[in-house]
C-alpha cells in the first residue's frame, strides 16, 4: 500500500517545489516514489527533465510521470467498449476510437484520480505524490469515491422503486426484449452487479481516504493574507470529503513568521523559499530538510468525522469556518452537511442511521450533531 | 449581447486582481460589468466585501458574484426536475432535493459556464469578467460546447445505427411499452428532439465563441521562467478550443521587461504590480491606466482557426508548441487534432467534409492541414 500525498494552497509554483521536494526527500529515505503532475510545464521546468504520460526514473527510487487527460482517455476507452461489449449483444462504442475523444470537464481529475488508483494497486511505489491544481478541484477528486457512492445508493434505491425500474425488472414483455438486446436479464438482482462493482471500487477509495497513513494533503502558504486566507479555506474545505490535512508548510524568506493561532492545532514547518525557477542541489536540500515527517503528522491530525455510537453524536471537524457558513439539514434519507462549496451527506453506522437530529452546536471548530 | 472575458495565467492573486481592476475599468466606462468569482476567498479580500451566490452592486455599474457550485447545483435541480417530468410518466427524480446533491468533479465547471450563459441572456450586463481557475480547466470549461456536440453528434449516429436504436425506434412490441412509461413515442425522430434542443443551446456557445467581440481571454504573466512558459502553454492551448486570446498583460515591477519574442504577434501591456492585498485606491488606478483595450486586441488577434474552402485548407494557429507537440489523426469521421493535453474535432464544412487529408504542414505557429 503507498501512501498517497498531496498539496493545497494558493501558490502554483510553491506547491510544485514542495511536492519535488518531497518527492526527493522520501526517495532518499529508500522509499521508491512516484510523482505525478499535469501536462503544465511547471514541473518539468523545476526538475530540468521532459516528462511524458508514462513514468520514468528520474534519479534512484524516483519516478515522474505526467498525468496527460487525453493520453488517459485514450488508454480508457478500451476498459469503457470491454465493459460495454459483457452488457450489450452488438456493441455500440466499437467504431469509436480512443484518439478521438475530446477531453470533456471533469474527466482530468477522474482519470488523474483513476491512474492514481493504478499506480497505488501496482505495488511498485511506496509513496505517490500528487502535485495537482491544489484548490477546490482536487478536493472534489479525492471527495469522489465518497459523493459518487452516495449518488449511486440514492439513485439505484429510487430507480429500483420507480415504476419504471419496477416495468423493467418484473414486466413479462421486456425480459424477452432485453435478451435481445442486452447479455443479461434486467432484474433489479442483475443490475445491482455492475453498481456493486462500482460500489466496491468506492468503497476501497473512501477506506483509503478515512486512513492517515494512506492519504494525506498538507497546506502550503506564505505569510501573506490572501495565501493563508485561501489555506485555511482548503484545510475547512478538505474536512468535507475526509481528507486528513497533516499540518502547513510555511515557504518563507524569513523563518521568523508565526501562523500558529490561524492553523492550531496544525504543526508548521517552515521552508525558506528559493525564489530562482531552477534550484540548485543546495537549495533543494535546504528545502527538503524544512519538510515535516508526513505520516506522522498525518496521524496525529485532527480527524475529519468521529461517530460516537454510544452517546449517539457525531463530531465533524470544520476549522477555519464560523457557524454562519456551515449548514446542517436533513432533506433526504441523510444528514447533510453544506460549507465550503461542499455538500456531504453523511452515511451513518445502523445504530444511527434514520434518526432525526435531535441537537447541533459549533464549538471549537467542531460540528457536534446529537440524534 | 455581453463581452465575457477572463484571464489565463500561472498567478491566481495577480489574476484576480488583474480581473477586478478590468471590471473597474469597464464599469468606469460606463458599462454595466459583472464580476464572477470563485468561492474561494481571494477576491472578497482583494475587494474587501463580502460576496454570495447571488450578484450584487458594490460600485456603480460593478456587480460581483461568487459562482458556488452547491447552490447553483441546487437551483439548476428544479430544472432537471421539469425535464424529466417532460419525458418520463412517472418522474423518480421528484423525491430528491437539490439541497442533498454533492458536487461532482466538473460540475463546478458546467454550473459556472451555465450561469454564465444565464447571466448573458438576462440582458442586464453589458461585460461579464469571469475570474476562474485562469489554467487548462477554464479551457474545459470554455471548449465545453464544442466538445459536447462532438460527443451529441458522434454518439447520437451510432446509437441511432445501432440494433438497439434500430430496434426501440422500429420493434412493434417496444412502442407500446415506451408509451407505458414515458410521455413521447421513442422513434429515432423523438429521440432527435431534447437532442436538438441541447445543439442548439450548443451551437450558440460555438458561435459566442467564434467571435472575439463576445468571448476573449487574456495571459497573465509575470517576467518569470515558469510563468512565460505556462501562459505560453496556455495560449496554445486555448486555440485547441477555439478561444481567442488578445494579448498579454505583464504584472510587473519595473516596466522594461521584454517579453515581445515570447508572445508575438500579441500586444503586451505593462501593469506595475502592487504586492499589498488590499490596494489603495491609487494602487487600482495604477493597474487599471496599464490595461490594454479588451475588445480592439481581441478583434486583431489571431484566429484559432480559418478554413479555406477554396484553397481546401484549414489553418490551425497553434503558438507555443512545435511540430513533436501536435499529433494530427483521422481515425474517426473527423479530423482530430491532439496539442496541449486537448483534442479537438474539426467539423468541416460540407464542401470538405468526408475528405481525406492530402497534406499537413507546420509553419510559423500554424498547422496547415490540405485536403
Amino acid at each position: 500500500m503507498a501512501l498517497i500525498l498531496t498539496f493545497l494552497g494558493k501558490n502554483g509554483t510553491a506547491r510544485t517545489k514542495i511536492a519535488i521536494a518531497s518527492a526527493m526527500k522520501l526517495a532518499r529515505e529508500g522509499k521508491r516514489v512516484l510523482l505525478a503532475g499535469s501536462a503544465e510545464p511547471a514541473m518539468q521546468i523545476l526538475l530540468n527533465t521532459t516528462l511524458s504520460a508514462d513514468a520514468q526514473e528520474i534519479s534512484p527510487n524516483l519516478y515522474a510521470v505526467q498525468f496527460q487527460a487525453a493520453v488517459l482517455l485514450e488508454r480508457s476507452w478500451d476498459e469503457v467498449k470491454k465493459l460495454e461489449a459483457q452488457y450489450l449483444k452488438t456493441p455500440i462504442l466499437k467504431d469509436v476510437y480512443g484518439q478521438e475523444l475530446a477531453v470533456l470537464p471533469g474527466m482530468d481529475t477522474a482519470l488523474a484520480l483513476n491512474a492514481i488508483r493504478q499506480y497505488e494497486e501496482s505495488g511498485k511505489y511506496d509513496a505517490i505524490i500528487y502535485d495537482g491544481t491544489g484548490d477546490t478541484t482536487t478536493l472534489r477528486m479525492l471527495g469522489m469515491p465518497e459523493s459518487l457512492s452516495w449518488y449511486v445508493r440514492r439513485f439505484r434505491q429510487l430507480f429500483v422503486n420507480s415504476d419504471l425500474g419496477k416495468g423493467i425488472s418484473e414486466s413479462p414483455f421486456i425480459q424477452p426484449l432485453v435478451s435481445t438486446f442486452f447479455n443479461v436479464n434486467w432484474t433489479a438482482d442483475n443490475f445491482s452487479q455492475p453498481t456493486n462493482m462500482a460500489n466496491n471500487m468506492l468503497d476501497r477509495g473512501k477506506e483509503a481516504l478515512a486512513n492517515p497513513k494512506r492519504v494525506a494533503a498538507f497546506l502550503v502558504t506564505a505569510d501573506d493574507q490572501i495565501e493563508i486566507a485561501t489555506a485555511r479555506y482548503l484545510w475547512g474545505s478538505a474536512q468535507q470529503v475526509g481528507l486528513t490535512i497533516g499540518g502547513v508548510i510555511l515557504e518563507s524568506a524569513i523563518a521568523d513568521a508565526n501562523l500558529s493561532e490561524q492553523f492550531a492545532p496544525l504543526p508548521i514547518s517552515t521552508v525558506v523559499g528559493t525564489n530562482s525557477a531552477i534550484a540548485s542541489s543546495e537549495e533543494w536540500q535546504k528545502i527538503i530538510d524544512g519538510l515535516p515527517d508526513f505520516v506522522t503528522q498525518a496521524s496525529q491530525a485532527p480527524r475529519p468525522i468521529e461517530i460516537d455510537v454510544n452517546a449517539r453524536q457525531v463530531r465533524l471537524f470544520l476549522p477555519g469556518f464560523d457557524k454562519k457558513q456551515v449548514k446542517l439539514t436533513q432533506y433526504g434519507p441523510e444528514v447533510t452537511i453544506e460549507a465550503g462549496d461542499q455538500r456531504r451527506n453523511i452515511l451513518l453506522p445502523p445504530a444511527l442511521s434514520g434518526k432525526q437530529v435531535t441537537g447541533a452546536k459549533f464549538q471549537n471548530g467542531y460540528l457536534i450533531i446529537s440524534f
